[in-house]
């Protein structure tokens, strides 16, 4: 998080490797242990454990929960049986669930052993969900009343609980069958006179999602409604979890970071940019790379057919980088910009219609306005007829590349593809392959008698 | 929102035009705040004000709360002094502040009239600060305790100001100067017995952020540590005002869909790409595609000056395309996949030496493979000496696209540029000019005698 660093060294300075020992100390004791975990993820996995087993217990378990989930399970190894299972009974249930499902099966078997068997059963429904699903960032801390409690038997019941319950800002009503009928949130419990029922303070239709749910919609819905949390239900309406704000953050921003890798037409991967290996990074690199090749070897069979115009007007070449660019370029715009607003829902499909036309009306400005820029350097180099050639053609490919870039993301969208895939590097391969046709075309019409 | 369309409509349907009006009435009863302020701002002017209208109070404030700001500022020549009023007071005091802003100078003073001292006090203040700081998106709605009441003390006070503050989730504890001295959770106050003074279980340090940072590192800080809401602080530390994690959602997706505009070689603008005009989208795209035109015009130039070469060996020229295409593919991929990188932290600038070494390496496998795919072609269409010529290029303008790709956002980084200016485009026609050099030059000097 490159910059808030100064805002955060503010706040914790990280010392250096060569800072006093009691910088060191006084920033174990008092850092945040976000930024506690980062610093220890970056040690020798046995001085880590001997760092996290200095914390007190409360301090402990939360640094280890915001350590990467791959140290974690590194961590495991070094830990004894009983110092995991102090550390992992008090982890968040989904955390500790995601911890879980990264353990060798020995290692499984041994750590479910020492958890009581509330913990066990939980951790093994939570690691059961497909990922991806909104099974498989639910939580099971949260906190449930009944709707003919009152409202200080319910206050009474979340202040013995509280301590256990990653939320409580929102508790959930059921019915004796776990069926979500309400929610309501804390403040309002505080607010009610003491002897309502919850039934009458609660609000009777929360917004839920199913447990199949894409992780995104579920994300996106969190964001949509600015939820703290959003429950979670099964197909008979059954509470199953809750998937709280920063867990969906978490979601959004991994999304984010696949589109990027998507229009950079890299195949999507979940390692950290600083972290993954050459041959990991030239794995997901290479198939689009080879992919595009084929599509340009259309441009080549396209110069081959017009050897001749070529070879009579060798200048046509040196305008072909500029305008097979410009209308690559042009189509990265408009790819670009409607694959985030199709990822953000500021445009929907049936927007099609409308912005292919005002498409068609930008590309034509933008076309003629590049055209008169490059027709002098085109009767510098070429004569008039050359300038003719290359301006009208910029029109043409400026205004083709545009369409080609508007179209792909909702052509991918319609098809049930990512919209993402339509990346700078495809358009401008596309429409490459369509300029050098319209290029030499016009080219020979107007030049070859 | 796209992806999350099916869910929504499973939790409130919107209507269409000619569905029952029974429909549109349960509709506007039941509907989330969100969704019902969505289907509102589709609306007439006029109509949207009598919908408006015939909420409840509470569900009104919500409603219009939620309606985009420019919306907002239109409909309020609708309302009359008294109708706006009561919605104005009720806003949370950063949309007000917000609302204020894009008023004309006479509905401000019209509004100001209206208003109680407090709030036109707290309006004037909240609109002050220069947008894109702290300032400008924090609320003044946060509940304040005083270190030595009692915990029962400050749930009792707590209760009677609830319904006005935003968030009491979290409240903020004050000395005699305003200066912010702890915070403490609600469920920490009501788990603590009702004896304790507030200071023996507040948090004594917390994170807290200063008026003049920028929006961006003040989001990024929220979502480092899953806070609920940041406190922002004066230079004397006093609390000036609170950011909650909505707020800190939406500046985090402005600030992507920024990053995708400048990835796009798109001038940033914050238009909803939907409602954006013919002439805004226009402008904010014809900057860089005329500027990448001179970049273009040097590769023109390159291949002027290899005219003889170009004549000699015309099947040079079928493939130039691929070529330069795949500079540029190579180049996007690592541009793009640095500048998401560099956004989210993954990697900071004192990461460069390290990746450029592992960047060679990849790019050295990408251009061996790629070389191996196209030399077939090159010994199909010219014979052994143009398939050497190509092998050998596209090793070497696949190397220099990534090296250009992936150096470019660290400079600019560096430099204080905003490291997503390194569009494809922007490295697409780096390396073209480059690559033409460098396959001309390996041409001449094999082919030409």
């Amino acid at each position: 998080m490159p910059n808030t660093e100064t805002s955060l060294n503010k706040v914790t300075p990280i010392p250096s490797a060569d800072a006093a020992i009691e910088t060191i100390v006084h920033f174990v004791e008092t850092a945040h242990p976000v930024d506690l975990a980062a610093w220890i993820a970056e040690l020798p996995y046995e001085q880590a454990k001997s760092e996290i087993l200095t914390l007190d217990l409360q301090r402990r378990v939360r640094t280890f929960g915001y350590l990467p989930a791959s140290f974690q399970a590194e961590l495991v190894a070094w830990l004894s049986r009983g110092e995991l299972a102090e550390i992992v009974t008090r982890m968040s249930a989904d955390d500790r669930a995601d911890l879980f499902k990264l353990l060798t099966p020995e290692q499984q078997q041994r750590l479910l052993r020492d958890l009581a068997r509330e913990e066990r059963e939980d951790i093994r429904r939570l690691s059961s969900y497909a990922e991806g699903t909104a099974g498989a960032i639910m939580t099971s801390d949260y906190a449930t009343l009944s709707a003919d409690m009152s409202t200080r038997e319910a206050i009474g019941l979340l202040r013995r609980e509280a301590p256990e319950k990653e939320t409580i800002y929102r508790s959930y009503i059921l019915d004796s069958e776990r069926r979500l009928i309400g929610s309501i949130r804390l403040h309002e419990l505080i607010l009610a006179a003491p002897h309502t029922p919850v039934s009458e303070v609660m609000d009777p239709s929360p917004i839920s999602a199913t447990l199949d749910m894409k992780q995104e919609e579920v994300a996106q819905m969190i964001e949509h409604y600015d939820l703290l949390a959003l429950p979670v239900i099964d197909e008979g309406g059954r509470l199953v979890g809750i998937i709280t704000h920063d867990d969906a953050a978490d979601v959004m921003q991994r999304e984010t970071t696949e589109d990027f890798q998507r229009i950079a037409t890299v195949s999507p991967f979940s390692e950290n940019m600083r972290e993954a290996s050459v041959a990991v990074l030239y794995k997901k690199r290479i198939f689009w790379l080879s992919l595009l090749v084929i599509g340009n070897l259309f441009s080549g069979a396209g110069l081959a057919y017009f050897e001749e115009t070529i070879l009579t007007y060798v200048a046509l070449v040196f305008f072909l980088p500029l305008l097979i660019d410009s209308s690559g370029n042009a189509g990265s715009q408009s790819a670009t910009l409607m694959v985030r607003a199709l990822a953000t829902g500021d445009v929907t499909l049936k927007d099609w219609r409308n912005l292919i036309l005002r498409e068609l009306l930008i590309a034509t400005a933008l076309g003629l306005t590049m055209a008169v820029v490059v027709s002098p350097v085109g009767l510098l180099r070429g004569g008039s007829d050359i300038a003719l050639v290359v301006g009208l053609t910029m029109i043409m490919v400026v205004i083709i590349g545009s369409l080609v870039g508007m179209s792909l993301p909702f052509l991918l969208s319609h098809f049930k593809f990512d919209p993402a895939t339509a990346s700078a590097p495809l358009v401008t391969t596309i429409s490459d392959a369509v300029g050098v046709l319209i290029y030499f075309s016009i080219a020979t019409a107007i030049l070859i008698p």
